[in-house]
């Protein structure tokens, strides 16, 4: 009898789950959560458009997600319309269907890290082959580098992710641009994190028109602060959409998921009234944590990453024991916060300073 | 500029997305839908708890989903323990996970068509060879057949159905061990419609000790009367969650889908109460088609495949015109039917009636 383990796919063999540690703390700024609960007559308003989905569940799920993607396009604005938006269970959900549809054996899709790890671990659990373009110093991209990688990689898909996960800093539109003149294949630009973007940062999504082959993912896990919820969603050309219908799952959207995300967007003045604190708090990181004598990259999310720590490992020990989780996002000397509420961030600021006498800058 | 038809996969073009044609009429029943909404005790609860849920959307759902597996171990009964439960957007997301896992590119699943259309899609999808078994007369599955095609295929993953779907009936337990006995691969028993299984049906869950290449998937879209919620889940040795959870999309299964199946399972015996009707319709429906002079398979499922008709797809269009929609799965001659109401069943007869007037069996 052949043991489980042999029948796995080698690829897969030895390997854990993807995730960050879960620890049970009192401060968790490790996973890009927003520290604000939706306020209570949010989770209110929530909880009685999923009662009365509840009465129906009996039944299948509109499959199409109809009325969703248009509350959806209409919050995004920029002329969008239903037949430009598709959602999906968070946008990793989103993420797969562009690669099963537009990736797969035989093709490549290329990013440029760090960046989001799901990324090339979605082009492997899809067959798509991964190719690394790196990133400038001080984890920048500029067009001309950007328009070398694709020139020299030729991919099927381009990953871009503004503002960029780990580092934070939104992408010059001019990359975005550059990377759609070069490139003969999909531009995939992941903005998970645009409504914290400094003032004056344009999202991708004003290129759409002109640009069919241009899809900007979003998620509703960050500003509008329903990680719990899974919704995340893309726009794009309707031929887009119209292909990653040919992948996905049948019903693959709850009518719970439907009607709480629907609920939410209902609210959206609400819940993002807490994006200019988060941002206030984001942009207090960047500050004292320089101040501190760290390296720290620019910021246009609701986290930071900080450096120039001789060993960042034993830093991010010393703050668990502390009673703070942050992420090590795997780059030495390195590590990220996420944006919390004043209360948190002064817990960490102090539990950071205290495990700095510990382990110095370098 | 590449046109972004160009760009799709070659497997993909010209495709169309699969799903059941939706249709406003009176009475559905094409997709084995339970035709008893949640009764409003069990619709409140599951409103309750998403509410309560939707306080701390802010926060990643458990990415484990360990209480709601815990409940289903529970359920299921069996001596199962939550190690050996995982759950999903719907069973199609498990049996996607499975392939992902075990199947992919140089590697291939082995079916026994008629059967759920779903597995050969998913094969495809994550680049699983696909390879069909066929059925034998009457669209039974004996051991010696099944035994024969896993000798002839060597396949790394088997799908057996049982109840199968569109037929109805279920698999004698005897084809599940030869199948386990003659493969290599991991073998996959999809029991979505256990819960309508005629009595001394047994099922394949008691098969798991002592077979670590099995897997038996469930729903609660079916008996539960959930499909709107979408909840599949699987039972398996502690190794195949392992395996699964390596490709899982993190944060795979929301919290508010997480809150609303633990709160039906723990109104499991008011939402089953409602599966000894469907039963009685489906047997109504197997003795009423018969009478009608047409050929019926034995049915274990809330649904009946009928034939016996020159022209299905002219009676099922005229059922259109009554008002009535039921399923062409694409077997020329057959046709299946949802076990509803009775009040549902009422008028599907009469109109079957009527139809038959005009397109008699043959």
């Amino acid at each position: 009898m052949s043991d489980v383990r042999d029948l796995l796919r080698p690829d897969l063999r030895g390997r854990s789950p993807y995730g960050a540690p879960q620890l049970d703390v009192a401060v968790r700024l490790n996973t890009n959560e927003n520290s604000y609960p939706p306020p209570p007559e949010v989770a209110a308003a929530i909880g009685a458009a999923v009662t009365e989905a509840a009465t129906g569940l009996n039944r299948y799920p509109d499959r199409d997600a109809v009325a969703l993607r248009e509350d959806l396009a209409r919050y995004l604005g920029h002329g969008l319309t239903t037949a430009q938006v598709w959602a999906a269970n968070g946008s990793n959900e989103i993420l797969q269907q562009l690669l099963q549809a537009f990736g797969g054996p035989g093709r490549t899709a290329l990013g440029f890290t760090p960046s989001y790890s799901m990324h090339p671990l979605l082009a492997s659990a899809t067959g798509t082959g991964w190719r690394d373009g790196g990133r400038e110093a001080g984890f920048a991209l500029g067009a001309g580098h950007a328009v070398t990688q694709v020139r020299h990689h030729r991919p099927d898909v381009v990953f871009l992710c503004s503002p960029n996960n780990p580092t934070g800093t939104a992408l010059d539109p001019e990359v975005v641009e550059a990377v759609l003149a070069e490139s003969h294949g999909l531009v995939v630009v992941d903005e998970a994190y645009a409504e914290f973007a400094r003032p004056g940062t344009p999202s991708a999504l004003r290129l759409l028109p002109g640009n069919p082959r241009l899809v900007v993912t979003r998620t509703m896990s960050k500003a509008f602060g329903l990680a719990g919820a899974r919704l995340g969603y893309l726009a794009a050309d309707p031929e887009v959409v119209e292909a990653v219908q040919l992948v996905r799952l049948p019903y693959h959207l709850s009518a719970l998921t439907q009607a709480a995300a629907r609920a939410a967007l209902a609210h959206t003045d609400v819940l993002l009234s807490d994006v200019a604190a988060v941002m206030r708090q984001r942009d207090r990181l960047v500050d004292e944590l320089s101040a501190l004598g760290l390296e720290v990259a620019p910021s246009d999310a609701n986290f930071v990453l900080f450096g120039g720590m001789a060993d960042s490992r034993a830093v991010w020990r010393s703050l668990v024991d502390r009673g703070v989780l942050i992420r090590d996002v795997g780059i030495p000397g390195w590590l990220r916060v996420t944006a919390g509420t004043p209360g948190e961030i002064d817990v960490f600021l102090s539990a950071l300073s205290e495990a700095l006498k510990e382990y110095p800058p370098s």
